[in-house]
């Protein structure tokens, strides 16, 4: 495995670099970028799993992460969010399916199968790359709308592989909302593979982990009650045990103007865990 | 004069907004962002202007500016770097001149001198629109690349209007650059008018400011030797006696990420002319 160097600019005194590599899980090229702090030796990495439309740009130009991660020897990667440079049926046609919504799960429809396999890319491939590449040893995860049911799913399925995982505006519950239903029906063979890729689905079924999860969820976002459907999964851990906090912010929309204002706290949230 | 909201997002518990409105210096359209950050009056304003290519969105989305604004009575504007909307002979053909490339001068060539009036448009019509529109009593100016030449420029002929001008790489002498006598040639009938709008003449001149103008350059900057020339401005203030400061940055380019890392030292700097 080899990744190649895109472009970088000196920032915060550290690195913003943007990488591309073949992948083998998506049989393509995939990009990433990553804020690389100025230190010693870099010790952990947080994965930023990004929304609908965006790709591996979005928010290491958008969200001021550099700031706060340039005194620590933690590095951030933001992958893109979906295979690119194919030509499959329907991949380009709509901005909540194909390129730019990969939605973080592993495709059996006939059609995705074979490259539209994001949660395995994740959690596999660009994990892997993180230790045999950046040498990190601790790794935590988080996201945004799309990017933060990503989070919330891996995290919770892959609870020893990460210290700590948050999400922004994450679709908590996509098997019961319209983005999620689309996505789970043209990406799945059978709707029963669905519900391994829900959130609140896995925490009813006793998927859980030790530690807090974080959610953060503004109130004047437009898509919260039709996508997003927060309180399911509060509801979800608040019924299992499984320990949630969910700070709701008043006034505060789906964008990331909205990011940028909290990302601190959830940067904080994840440098307290790894470092424990 | 009035002015319509166009789109707006909480941002660090104020408000990025995007504005447009009739302009009678430019005779289109204009568009506007700002930054107000929540307080009980805003007394001051710093007007941000963008560099080639660049529109109302770059910095306000980019530079992370806000955070170093929210606890002050201070608010950013950017407006957009030309007249749109319009399609004069050679307007749309290159990046370097037309749309997106304003220069921040009042044109004089017969294709231009009825819109391309950016320097007017800034220095009349924005600045009446943050007396009237906002009550702002107070004004500093600062820019990046053609919009450092732009605050350069501006805030050396207008220097009663501004308490403080800064610039990151700035086009200090564009009659002596390719950009600049690109710029000058298509927008002023003739080149005498030109050393009007260079900093680097204009202090040669005998225009000065009496406080102090800030400078910052990164030294990887690809568009520094050519097209900034950077220490003609240096060499035009030590021998005129213009105070100047500035910060050459090792390794930084000419990106919003180099911008981010040192927007905190600008808006201090003018946090502090404004609050004399």
């Amino acid at each position: 495995m080899s990744i190649t160097e895109v472009k970088k600019a000196k920032t915060f005194d550290g690195e913003t670099i943007f990488y591309s590599h073949e992948s083998s899980v998506t049989k393509t090229k995939m990009n990433f970028s990553v804020f690389i702090p100025k230190c010693e030796k870099i010790e952990s990495a947080i994965i930023w799993l990004s929304g609908l439309t965006c790709n591996e740009e979005n928010f290491i130009t958008k969200a001021g992460a550099q700031r706060y991660l340039k005194d620590t020897n933690t590095m951030i990667i933001c992958p893109d969010t979906s295979p690119r440079g194919l030509d499959l049926p329907g991949e380009h046609d709509s901005y909540d399916f194909g390129s730019g919504a990969g939605f973080y799960l592993n495709a059996t429809s006939d059609d995705y199968k074979e490259n539209y396999k994001m949660y395995d890319y994740i959690s596999k491939e660009l994990v892997g790359l993180l230790k045999s590449e950046f040498n990190v040893s601790e790794l935590s995860l988080m996201g945004h709308s799309m990017g933060g049911h990503g989070a919330l799913v891996i995290g919770l399925r892959e609870k020893n592989l990460f210290k700590s995982i948050s999400a922004f505006s994450p679709l908590v519950n996509p098997t019961a909302c319209a983005w999620g239903q689309k996505a789970m029906s043209g990406y799945l063979k059978s709707s029963d593979e669905a519900k391994a890729f829900d959130a609140t689905e896995l925490v009813m079924s006793g998927e859980s982990r030790p530690d807090c999860i974080l959610i953060d969820q503004g109130l004047d976002d437009e898509f919260l009650e039709k996508q997003l459907l927060t309180e399911n999964f509060k509801n979800a851990c608040e019924e299992k045990g499984q320990d949630v906090k969910i700070n709701y912010r008043e006034g505060y929309d789906h964008s990331y103007y909205y990011i940028s204002t909290f990302i601190e706290e959830h940067i904080n949230f994840h440098l307290h865990a790894l470092r424990c």
